[in-house]
């Protein structure tokens, strides 16, 4: 057997020293912003332009049946005038960690509500460097605030303004300062020798997309490229820096993204679903399959690939597992510890379930996935030129009127047909066979379900970000006009 | 730079004999038959089932800009009562290889004219297993008789009798029959110590596609998967075999495949070409972008992308290089020597021309690519259910006339749009830009282009495969029609 031969990696003579006490495991989640499951070269992409995350994936664990839990960033996308946030009910993660002295971090994008008392130093992280909502903008400062830039309760400043960015020529240095506040948060945490929890949440790949000056224009890809190419370099860097640390064996890091490409921003802003079958908002697996890659030395497997159906809620669990936290008693937990796949290479029998706002869109179980629902946008803004599948067109599947399929669910076998364009007939055995099964797996399902009570119905332009915290010491306090709540639209 | 870790193959444990007298190179070139630019794990196949040629990548170079020369097998598809085949005056390569005293031999898939004028022992050839046609049918012996099978210049039996192919069960052992004489030629040269040139082109992914018993129901993509992963275990095993007779450092093999998967027939019987547009008989990026790999231990590096934009035509060229021996000095050669890419990493920068027939309906300069014509296929055959564009539509690309658009030719940006879905603005300065250049490529091309003499006008029904050469031996001559030759039409 000398062609299959062993791929080793010169770890060794890398490390330059070695953790002293190993504690608790570090725990690192790197969650992307609209970066496709066709946006790497380990999952596809031709131009090659991932080295960093191509060699993690070598070095570790690669999931290509890997999902986001809405084909959305927010489980609903909230613009600045929303008045809710996560519900105080919820249990976080930094919360749950603080039970085993973990120190937490997220740098980046949060987007679980902007107003104080749902900002990430309230539920449980100790450390924030980013900002509440995705860098939308410019605004004026007028009928709508640029969006602030936190350095934990405080603002730094705002996008387009202290944070520049660019969008004519897509400059921004933004990714280096996230990487920067990332390396720094390690190396702190290494030296204090106490374990941590970063969540890793740039938005450079989400329109308007930038780059800072060393990477624009040095992908073939365009300038969404130089996004992802500086992405790359900065996850190498931090996977990197575990390792000179001597800590890469003591952390845990997961990769992936919060939801497909976002095709409709065409093909400068947007990146590559690969195969798949249109993009974010839509349940089709273009909008909701991510790419997903986990690596700790010594503990995953290298150069492994895992079949395994998995989802972020999953994160969730798996990320209490290794820190050796009990999940909450009181509550149904949606997501699976992933730890006997990462560690034994196990396979989870589960579903996954493709929601859209509150609608059950579709099921998967196993390679087979059966959608009740089909919807890509509506004839109003399809004719408006918004296409969440452009040149793609499967009839009676990429519908622009909400279809309904609960009697004869449209049926695909992702193995064969992974961009869903050949339903399977309703007259074989196997349609037969499978949709039956199907509809038990989703008839328990919506038996289980307690609807979560809506947290996103009300907006109103007040709450939006005029005078965040800290707008008093730089001068940046806006006024903001008279509330006068309305309740939200959601187009999608 | 201690993540950038050097990934390094444990070759030394594996190789048994080293070869005593370096000799020429050996040469092995491996062409599939519809297989798709996203059938490899490594090109993006979310199943990752193909561990040897992903491997075969990460110890060569690995070329997402290759493409073929047509997007059909032949250069054009010729059934078996074609009355022609390749013209005398074309020299081919195992002939010119003869001066440096090659062995060569041709495994599978001949398709250049299947009269005993045109095959391959009496091209330079010395030895050949195979069929000169693809395996279709099968057929009754009647109306049309089935492919024969030659070991050398006899018939050893015919396709779906001796050579068995289940069409039902999709079981056919022919894979391994083409994988054992590949191997045995290619110990007997090293064992005689000559150098050897070996064509290897099984044509298992070709509707209907087969596998042999171990290897099917085993993919997670159904039968045409099974094709591929016996497919991928053959080369593993090609590959190794290299190794453990110590000649590996002394083989210069390429891997690509004819034209892009046949998404035309549908999920069970075609491939896949990742995010490109449309697949076979297109002169889109899915008919003819097709995976490819160089392998060569020691000489080609391993673990190398290159960008080069590549064409099957140009192994014709390399192999001569790697050999040493000068192309005919006589005529314009089409191909490029490939050999400054391969062993120093060098871009050649050139054309690629997109032919239907004798139609140039498209070129590719760098990341642009040009229409100047385009047709998916005919309203007629479309309205019939055949589709060259499942679930894909570009509108006013995927025409189903031949549309000229010669004044105003339809540009693309591969790189940010490799998917063929957004054409650049006529009214851009990048259009008028790259248009200009494109003409003057175009232009000249077409200056200097000297047509071939149809060889593939004309059809008779009694020139096919009754009666090939061994027929005798075997009781296997059937009778043949009356000749009444016609004038063939060409559909596609």
């Amino acid at each position: 057997m000398c062609f299959q031969a062993v791929i080793c990696v010169l770890w060794t003579a890398c490390v330059c020293q070695t953790a002293g006490n190993q504690h608790d495991p570090n725990i690192i989640i790197m969650l992307m912003d609209d970066m496709g499951w066709g946006d790497l070269g380990i999952f596809g992409e031709p131009s090659k332009e991932t080295p960093s995350l191509d060699l993690m994936a070598a070095q570790g664990m690669m999931f290509p049946n890997f999902y986001a839990a809405n084909p959305l960033c927010s489980p609903s996308y909230t613009p600045q005038e929303i008045v809710g946030g996560i519900s105080q009910d919820e249990i976080l993660l930094p919360e749950l960690l603080k039970k085993r002295d973990y120190v937490s971090k997220i740098v980046g994008k949060w987007h679980l509500g902007h107003r104080t008392q749902y900002l990430p130093l309230k539920r449980g992280f100790d450390e924030w460097f980013g900002a509440p909502n995705c860098h939308f903008g410019p605004y004026n400062d007028s009928l709508r605030p640029n969006i602030p830039v936190y350095n934990n309760s405080e603002m730094k400043g705002r996008y387009y303004e202290e944070f520049e960015i660019n969008v004519k020529t897509g400059e921004s240095n933004i990714t280096q300062i996230y990487l920067e506040e990332g390396l720094d948060f390690i190396s702190r945490q290494a030296t204090a020798q106490r374990p941590f929890f970063l969540y890793w949440a740039p938005d450079a790949t989400h329109a308007p997309v930038y780059a800072s000056k060393h990477f624009l224009g040095k992908s073939q890809r365009g300038r969404y490229g130089d996004a992802v190419m500086e992405l790359d370099y900065s996850i190498g860097q931090i996977l990197e820096r575990l390792v000179s640390l001597g800590i890469h064996n003591n952390t845990f890091v997961f990769f992936t993204s919060d939801n497909g490409a976002a095709v409709m921003s065409g093909p400068r802003q947007s990146g590559s679903n690969g195969p798949f079958l249109c993009g974010k908002e839509t349940t089709f697996e273009g909008g909701m399959r991510e790419p997903a890659i986990a690596w700790w030395p010594g503990r995953i497997p290298a150069g492994t690939v895992s079949h395994q159906l998995g989802s972020v809620m999953d994160l969730f669990s798996t990320s209490l597992s290794v820190a050796g936290v009990l999940p909450p008693d009181d509550r149904v937990i949606d997501g699976l510890d992933l730890s006997p796949v990462l560690f034994n290479n196990s396979l989870l029998d589960r579903p996954i379930f493709y929601y859209r706002g509150n609608q059950m869109m579709a099921v998967r179980i196993g390679q087979y996935k059966a959608h009740y629902w089909t919807w890509s946008n509506s004839w109003e803004e399809f004719n408006k030129g918004i296409n969440f599948c452009p040149g793609q067109e499967v009839p009676g599947v990429t519908t622009h009127t909400q279809e309904e399929h609960t009697m004869l669910p449209l049926l695909f076998h992702l193995g064969r047909d992974p961009g869903e364009r050949f339903p399977i007939s309703v007259l074989s055995e196997e349609y037969e066979e499978f949709v039956r099964r199907a509809n038990a797996v989703v008839k328990k399902h919506q038996e289980r379900l307690i609807p979560g009570e809506p947290q996103l119905n009300m907006c109103d332009a007040a709450v939006m970000n005029w005078s965040p915290a800290g707008c008093e010491r730089l001068g940046k306090c806006l006024k903001a006009p008279e509330s006068k709540p309305w309740k939200c639209d959601w187009p999608h």
